[in-house]
């Protein structure tokens, strides 16, 4: 189990399409299918980070319909899904409630499409994660992606995700899932 | 590059939670973000499965928005992921295309929570088709998974998604993209 890893969904600092920073707005859909992802993956806990109380509010509330609404009786994996979610309002709160949690600040790994000075592969990061000295939160980005100086800051970036093509677009819902099969899924490779 | 290998969204024949068989409704996400994951792993062309035209309809429209109307200029990314799309009727009908197109019967391959006779490991697949001696298409169930004498009925079930959980209940958006990721990815566990 991977009990001291933790999933951070960030919407703020983020670029739009014209490289300005804003918080982009919490969707339905990114709730739903990264809990369900995470908490196939044993994740600790998903990060919901946002910044105005607003936003916080309305995932709350489509969290609550799923946990105590209609919606568990409906759904009741979903309600099981929606256990490891969690709202926080910035990077840094996240982390200082981890580290309340562990004991330990997290390393803090993210993603990004592009290739920076404390880039590390993923072969390297599944292997702290199996040793399990110390919690480890991974960032993902929505929008164009996280504000540059805050990227910087970060412990480790992961290498970009390759396919076979020239077309590097993926959405964050499918690169969480591929991320966490990388890092946290069996070793499917040895099994002939 | 995967140029004989195909991706099927399978709307019908489906399970609903009450083990009926029935179709699913094409949704705007799964167009969208499979579209988008099949486009970056070079996937040949993604069949959006369904038996009734008004859905066929339905999802063609929303394919032309983005690929001609106002959403072509607002995201032209997701206009070249969209060239990947088309939709067919049946499962047969996505066969017969294939071998028109390719002058060999596609080796169809699926996967299911379940395990079956002929399930077979991620490894062995992932060599077919490096070989690329014979079409593949992969096709993905919706609802509650496709009906279990047409799956029996196809050449190769790929092993269940495990997590370190013993929760298993991965949206089919994710599911696409980490078996692609398996099949199709880079071999990231050999770079250190």
């Amino acid at each position: 189990m991977a009990a001291n890893v933790y999933v951070g969904l960030v919407h703020y600092p983020i670029y739009n399409k014209h490289e300005q920073v804003v918080a982009t707005a919490i969707t339905n859909f990114d709730i739903h299918d990264i809990a369900r992802t995470t908490r196939t993956y044993g994740i600790a806990t998903y990060f919901l980070i946002h910044p105005h109380e607003a936003q916080a509010q309305l995932a709350n509330e489509i969290m609550e319909h799923w946990q105590q609404g209609g919606g568990a009786q409906y759904n009741p994996d979903r309600q099981e899904a929606f256990r490891v979610v969690e709202v926080a309002a910035s990077i840094e709160s996240t982390i200082a409630e981890i580290e309340k949690r562990e004991g330990k600040r997290p390393r803090v790994v993210t993603t990004d499409a592009r290739i920076f000075p404390n880039t590390v592969s993923y072969a390297k990061v599944r292997e702290q994660i199996s040793q399990g000295d110390e919690p480890v939160l991974l960032l993902f980005g929505t929008g164009w992606g996280i504000e540059k100086e805050t990227m910087a800051a970060f412990d480790s970036i992961l290498e970009p995700i390759y396919g076979p093509s020239d077309y590097n677009h993926l959405p964050v819902r499918a690169a969480v899932a591929i991320i966490l099969d990388r890092l946290l899924g069996e070793s499917w490779w040895t099994k002939a």
